[in-house]
């Protein structure tokens, strides 16, 4: 059973800076379920490589990953200037932020990285990466902070003895915390509130399969897990009451981009009038973006769907269309729970109402 | 290319009779894409067991297969009359009726094979064994004539230029001729009708991705695989004019039976305004139930969905759920075709109407 900070948590772990901060040690999440085996990471192309390969993976996660990236890739630079170093951090950052693209917790958290070393570039090189050393560790505290927080605001819309449903991992396999879309199912489970949990298996990389039931097994969560496919046939059963997805980017109406196969549990739920909630920390939302449709999808190579590891399950040759996210527009959506509360329709105006976290450059978010 | 009686395909079938009608020679399925491996079967177990794993499936081909094994399992019985040669019929379609329970092909073609020799119990054992043969005979030949009947009434509901969606396999290799859901895009693709086909991958034994995208691209379709989460997605975004699926048992009502995520398809179907077309013969109409909620549904081991062949990808001592099948309600579907023509709602009637081929004893269905 995980308790809110994870001091409980068996062990596990999915990223943390090594004691003598000069790497990124994290759990790799394509060797799930069968081996926990964790990297020591200190160059960034290996850390660029970890995201871009999904290694680490989940939105927040991808946050605190890019951050201590960025932090690493720069601390030992010979820069002397301000103007020089700060060059450097553009350039790390354009790096990074080329490692995945929908997800914009990643771009936001590099953002952050370099409005705090803008901040100290008065004092000098030196202050900047400590700055920069502290804003990733920010950005990793304020994460497991935001999880218990969505955990908590969440729980005001369950019930004990609920079976809930959930796809890919929003779970504390996805941020430095207890999650986001799982966060109330650790945060109820510790609480004894016996929640049963459909995990779907998530398409074509399993992460439902691999780490959902991985993660909520180790917790002690009654897990089932299905196929995506069979959610229809379960939902139709009334054997659910609520379904819970976490979000890679939200747009300022409320319309979600998720796990590809979100937007067909909207679908789902609307039509078998389940209620499917978001769960998502505010830096999940772009407020660049006004709506679902001007959210990039990362589609991924086609041979995730046509291989299975090294064996072959479709025809050599065969198109495939791999779109690794879709978008959940606001009419499927209850409600979206952040770490400032619960956010129902309009949603429009219930985020704008919700953004306390200004992360511009004439802020100081230290 | 495949043409309507399948003389041109490449030298690939899915099963028959051999040449001495001592054996079934099956394509295994499970096999493909990899390899295209046929296999001969005398003995009763190994058909059972090949029907059981899924070497052979769809279920025009699984009344096929069984009305070919009935006959083998009993053609050398050395029973003297025509009452014990029946009570051995009985057993044997006992036998092979528990091979898998959702497809009413299946026991449907048995009960035809039991007529048949029942018809010529007055003239002894000998006549039955013929008979029996002929009426396996038969079965396999109707199913050819029947495909190519759904695939004219259903090319009436399509234009050249189309997208079509499908799921599972209900092509050629789930029948003896060019299929079901399948039929309309050889025929039309024979025609020079340029349709364009998205295939759900169709978890967890990937039917879809392992035997559609394998039978369209022998037969020079263009043909994109999708995960079945990615359905979605891609009916969202307008490109599909159709999705046609099969079925496995339709109730009177019209609810239709079919691989799991089937009614996901419908419940998208309507969400986005794509027609959803069930492409079935009429044997697949289960006049005994009036109502989806009544069909079996078969439950398959969980190890489908945790393991891919032997690598497991789910935690040891996870629980699965893994229906094979759902039912998709008379309200998500546009259309049902079957040899007779197309059937609009309400469906109830348009299928009584429907059943001219009746399998009641009383009748001669030689």
């Amino acid at each position: 059973m995980l308790n809110g900070d994870r001091d409980n948590m068996e062990g596990f772990f999915t990223l943390k800076l090594s004691e003598d901060k000069n790497a990124l040690i994290l759990l790799d999440q394509t060797k799930l379920p069968l081996e926990e085996t964790y990297i020591t990471l200190s160059r960034e192309e290996d850390i660029w490589d970890a995201i871009r390969t999904l290694k680490v993976r989940g939105a927040p996660a991808l946050g605190a990953a890019a951050a201590y990236g960025l932090y690493l890739s720069v601390k030992d630079s010979p820069a002397q200037s301000a103007q020089d170093f700060l060059a450097l951090i553009d350039q790390k950052i354009a790096y990074f932020a080329s490692s995945r693209p929908t997800a914009v917790n990643l771009p936001g958290a590099l953002e952050r990285m370099k409005c705090a070393a803008k901040a100290y570039a008065p004092e000098g090189v030196a202050a900047m990466k400590t700055a920069l050393l502290n804003e990733a560790e920010g950005i990793d505290a304020q994460d497991k902070k935001t999880c218990l927080a969505i955990a908590e605001h969440a729980l005001t819309l369950l019930k004990p003895g609920m079976t809930l449903m959930t796809i890919c991992n929003a779970g504390a396999m996805a941020t430095t915390g207890i999650g986001t879309a799982l966060a109330p199912i650790h945060e109820g489970v510790r609480r004894g509130y016996g929640f049963k949990v459909f995990a779907l298996e998530t398409r074509p990389l399993l992460q439902g399969a691999r780490i959902t039931c991985w993660e909520l097994m180790k917790a002690g969560v009654d897990v089932t897990l299905i196929c995506d496919s069979a959610a229809a046939s379960v939902l139709a059963s009334g054997k659910v009451n609520a379904i819970l997805a976490g979000a890679d980017r939200i747009a300022l109406n409320g319309d979600s981009a998720n796990k590809i196969g979100t937007s067909m549990l909207g679908v789902l739920a609307k039509e078998y009038r389940v209620p499917l909630y978001i769960l998502a920390p505010l830096t999940t939302l772009d407020r660049r973006i006004s709506c679902g449709k001007d959210i990039p999808i990362e589609e991924r190579p086609g041979d995730e769907v046509t291989s299975f590891g090294l064996r072959r399950t479709a025809p050599e040759g065969v198109k495939a269309f791999n779109p690794a996210f879709d978008v959940t527009k606001v009419a499927y959506i209850s409600a979206i729970v952040t770490e400032t509360g619960v956010i129902r329709p309009p949603f429009d105006v219930g985020l704008r109402d919700a953004i306390v976290f200004e992360n511009d450059c004439n802020l100081d978010s230290r």
